[in-house]
């Protein structure tokens, strides 16, 4: 955590550095932090994440879909593989995920196969915020529910996952 | 070119090949080809092309400027460290930019930057359909734009420069 900045090397970073450090806040949709950089300056990280929501909740809703695909599975092939974002690998740990018994494992699969299937995006969930006994039970919970609930679902966890992430390069000052 | 694809192999396609394949279409924007997923399959390109066009024309201004600072300067910063994306790196040769003389590389760097000052986002036009020559002469003509009409032109640049990063993936059958 040596890197983290304050608001106001925030508002200084140009264009580029500020892709660079808030591209991935919103997983793979660097779009996010571009569309919000005329915005600046912000007065702290609430403001940036406020702008951020607010761009995200004006997609149509293909984009919010979208923004929702370009989310790995969680304890997926990416995970797997070793190809997580380095965001993503550190949350799916934080929740345990990487500590799941094999039955858990096959459990999830399973389960997120069947709600990418109803769905035609995979489940999100801000992990930080729920250990795996949690998110085992709301993938459960969640497949019951319709289309687009799972979108407004979905859509609010990206939003928290984007607090977290940005917290974590911009500590609040408060 | 071996490995082109027939639009019915672009319809078998699994969720994280189409990504692969499509997600930069448009320059570091994959969200436009993880939002068009949900309408396979594709009768041919255009159709491909065209859902992906409406999905760029519903995004707020916000967004679509969001998309246009994705893409890097003509000739900039990113072409002379060689960090360009293969796609843009590939566009940028077939203009000739890479055969500009020391004044013509001048005078874009020149003019690319008080574009980007005036309108907030960086000047984009198909290099494929341009020499460079007409391209330090459109620079200099739609500087005198308003952000409004540029902003326009730019995702319209955006659109023909997809549609042959498109056809270079599937060539057209007709």
């Amino acid at each position: 955590m040596s890197d983290v900045l304050t608001i106001s090397q925030v508002n200084e970073l140009n264009y580029e550095d500020f892709i660079g450090r808030f591209g991935n806040v919103i997983e793979h949709c660097s779009i996010c932090a571009a569309a919000v950089w005329r915005f600046r300056p912000f007065h702290d990280i609430r403001h940036l994440h406020q702008a951020i929501c607010s761009f995200v909740d004006l997609l149509p809703n293909t984009g919010k879909e979208g923004v929702l695909r370009l989310h790995p599975d969680l304890a997926g092939r990416l995970a797997e593989l070793g190809s997580l974002t380095q965001e993503s690998s550190a949350e799916q740990k934080a929740a345990g995920l990487d500590t799941m018994t094999p039955e858990e494992k096959q459990l999830l699969k399973d389960t997120n196969s069947k709600y990418r299937d109803k769905f035609g995006f995979p489940f999100v969930i801000c992990a930080r915020q729920n250990k795996k006994e949690a998110i085992l039970k709301g993938i459960v919970e969640r497949l019951e529910h319709s289309a687009a609930e799972e979108l407004n679902i979905g859509i609010e966890e990206v939003k928290k996952i984007c607090m977290l992430r940005l917290l974590s390069i911009v500590p609040d000052e408060k």
